[in-house]
């Protein structure tokens, strides 16, 4: 089964918006073990949208369109697949009366806008997929073993239409499915992960193995390819076993696909770990500004263990909300080891929480000298008394020294928590 | 002049990452007034190569092709050029030298991999373009009034060449630009915008008006066709005064399209008005759990105004934080104006600046009831004593509701400090 995926939309032709949703059905496509061929965006144009169909359909057996279901005389996507299988466009009355409900629910008082009917019409011959998220129904057109399927351009309806209606109906073309298996891990780098695991880089076959760098965090991503979930699981586990046995300290998120590109998968294991272990928390920061604090609250659950924050930002602010003493400051300086233990020891005296963690140091663009670049930052974590503090230097801009750090004392947090050595 | 993009690399097709290039060659072409026709992504695949730059061709003048151009025997995009040109590989000295030192360079004392002799192959043809940030050249291929542009994948190395060679090698196909310019608007919504600027709207020809929205906000795309940068700007100049007249005291930030996508216009906008003005700044926040602070702390300059933050989640720390009263938890909970606005004065006066915002609500997706359901936030603004305090209902998730939140109250703090009636 071979699939083309054609975009459509002048948005795609002119970069006004990335072509997320190519990423995303080529992704969902591989898992179910469907090779997509090529990848093509075109303008809503007529004769251009007919030639890529013709020639995608040589190669293929399947096109999946998105965008050009809209309203206006401009949208010509799921028309040129009508003309080009020679099929005549009929009112569907179904989608027309569901079309009409949404915009009265949407608009009450206000007439549907008659343009809308144009959204309704379809081939008798094609087989119409609703659409629960927007006016633009989706359809599958057929013949003689070849397919389009047309869905909308949006991603937010165009994902929801791709699982609720076209997985299922792909499943009958696919015998195997490719399962991933995402690892995140924070603390190595990734060429010391691909010499810690170099034994089973090299020796994969099913599953395979593979990494991801991205700004300080590696991913491993683990496929398997199997005739159903439950046959795909026991490799995966298998695998994701014999990686944990090197470098499981490390890691500190495991699932499906959906972490792999997810920004919360670390704020969310440490949250989770707070409050299943009942430990409550305060966060002092100077640099990162509210990071950890934001971050943290990104887990729906926090309110359990979240007492407080503070953002230090100015030395008396330090004085006052922390207790940090007036003479760690005058002697070593905000950006110091002993400023960072007495912000981490002094929010948890404050809060009265069993964890205190903070942040102090130069995130730059300015502010650095020869002695304190910028970049470098102390991170403390204070747990139940005891005080562990990094010294880091980051490189990058200002936005990337604020998260790594931000990331840094929520990974150490997490190490101690789970009893790791650091 | 038509160009087509082609993309090379299996990791897109099977959707492992997201195609940025194609976007970010659409819209620099776009603004060099060259229309791109036709994107597509191919595997690394030799037979599809050839053929992908046949039909593209046929259609179009030049094809600008992205990834393919690393040291090993899969990549075959320059291979694949040369072949479709007829075109013999021959050593280029010159890059093969800055190949190795560039190698000896950043792995000293190891010797230079062997395969990476090939990417200095090109056909005595072929004008070879130096790569600043990687080991692959790109290069430019012509026969018969034909071209392909072959680029490395890596985004960092394709821009970096893109700005520096392969621009103005383009500007000599070009005679006339377009130039954009972009308004950020806050506080109105995409049809109450439409609606007001509809005669700007249907009277558009040159230059071109356009809408985007985006969560609570919408940009407006000004695109002026013009000779030269200096033309393009009083056009531009003289539409914006004319959206100005009519939706002025939404528009919080405007410049070229760099400024599009990017998160950080609102709070940037706002705490370069606290620096102008000298105004210093504390905020206290519950719902938005340090956004406010964390996306005011971006701004560099923001030492000098920003005085401290506090995350005050439970009611115990606002009332220890910030001085709320008990009185007023007990009797109006800690979700409500009576709250939100204490909280204001309350980190106001702790902090001693002259600006305290504050935020409480509630970001679900649990803690709603009837009376104070998912969503509902109060924003408060104390500027010099005196308070303003916003009930804002926001829909979606726990992330969508913080965020809206945060901006929220920066926008309304922007426009007490332009003195814009709220």
């Amino acid at each position: 089964m071979r699939v083309e995926l054609v975009s459509v939309g002048t948005e795609l032709l002119l970069g006004d918006i990335v072509n997320t949703n190519a990423q995303y059905l080529s992704k969902e496509l591989a898992s179910l073990g469907i090779e997509v061929f090529n990848q093509s965006t075109v303008g809503d144009n007529p004769k251009r949208l007919l030639e890529c169909f013709d020639e995608a359909l040589k190669r293929s057996d399947m096109v999946i369109t998105t965008g050009g279901l809209g309203p206006t005389k401009d949208d010509l996507t799921k028309e040129m697949a009508a003309e080009y299988f020679g099929q005549e466009m009929v009112l569907h009355e179904e989608s027309w009366k569901y079309i009409e409900e949404r915009c009265r629910r949407f608009s009450p008082g206000k007439p549907v806008p008659p343009n809308n009917k144009k959204q309704a019409y379809f081939p008798k011959e094609a087989t119409v997929i609703k659409n629960n998220n927007g006016t633009a129904p989706g359809a599958i057109f057929e013949k003689d073993g070849k397919r389009i399927i047309v869905m909308p351009g949006p991603p937010r309806e165009m994902k929801a239409m791709f699982e609720e209606s076209i997985r299922p109906y792909l499943m009958q073309f696919t015998d195997s499915m490719l399962v991933s298996r995402v690892m995140r891990l924070y603390g190595i780098g990734e060429s010391a992960l691909e010499i810690a695991i170099e034994d089973i880089l090299d020796s994969q076959t099913n599953p395979t193995v593979a990494l991801y760098a991205k700004e300080a965090e590696v991913t491993i991503r683990i496929t398997a390819k199997a005739k159903n979930e439950e046959e795909a699981k026991v490799m995966l586990d298998e695998k994701s076993a014999e990686i944990r046995e090197i470098v499981g300290k490390y890691v500190y998120a495991e699932g499906d696909s959906s972490i792999m590109d997810g920004e919360s998968a670390l704020e969310y294991s440490v949250a989770e770990l707070l409050v299943k272990r009942g430990k409550t928390i305060a966060a002092a920061e100077s640099c990162t500004g509210g990071l950890v604090a934001a971050q943290l609250i990104n887990y729906p659950g926090i309110s359990e263990v979240f007492v407080e924050g503070c953002v230090t930002y100015t030395n008396e602010a330090k004085v006052r909300r922390l207790g940090v003493s007036q003479d760690t400051l005058d002697k070593y300086g905000a950006v110091s080891e002993q400023t960072a233990r007495e912000m981490a020891e002094g929010i948890r005296r404050e809060a009265g929480s069993d964890i205190g963690v903070a942040t102090t140091g130069i995130a730059g663009p300015g502010g650095g000298t020869d002695e304190k670049p910028v970049g470098l930052v102390y991170t403390a974590v204070c747990v139940d008394g005891e005080t562990f503090v990094r010294e880091n230097h980051f490189s990058g801009d200002r936005r990337k020294v604020r998260n790594r750090a931000t990331r840094q004392v929520l990974s150490d947090l997490r190490m101690i928590l789970e009893g790791i050595e650091i």
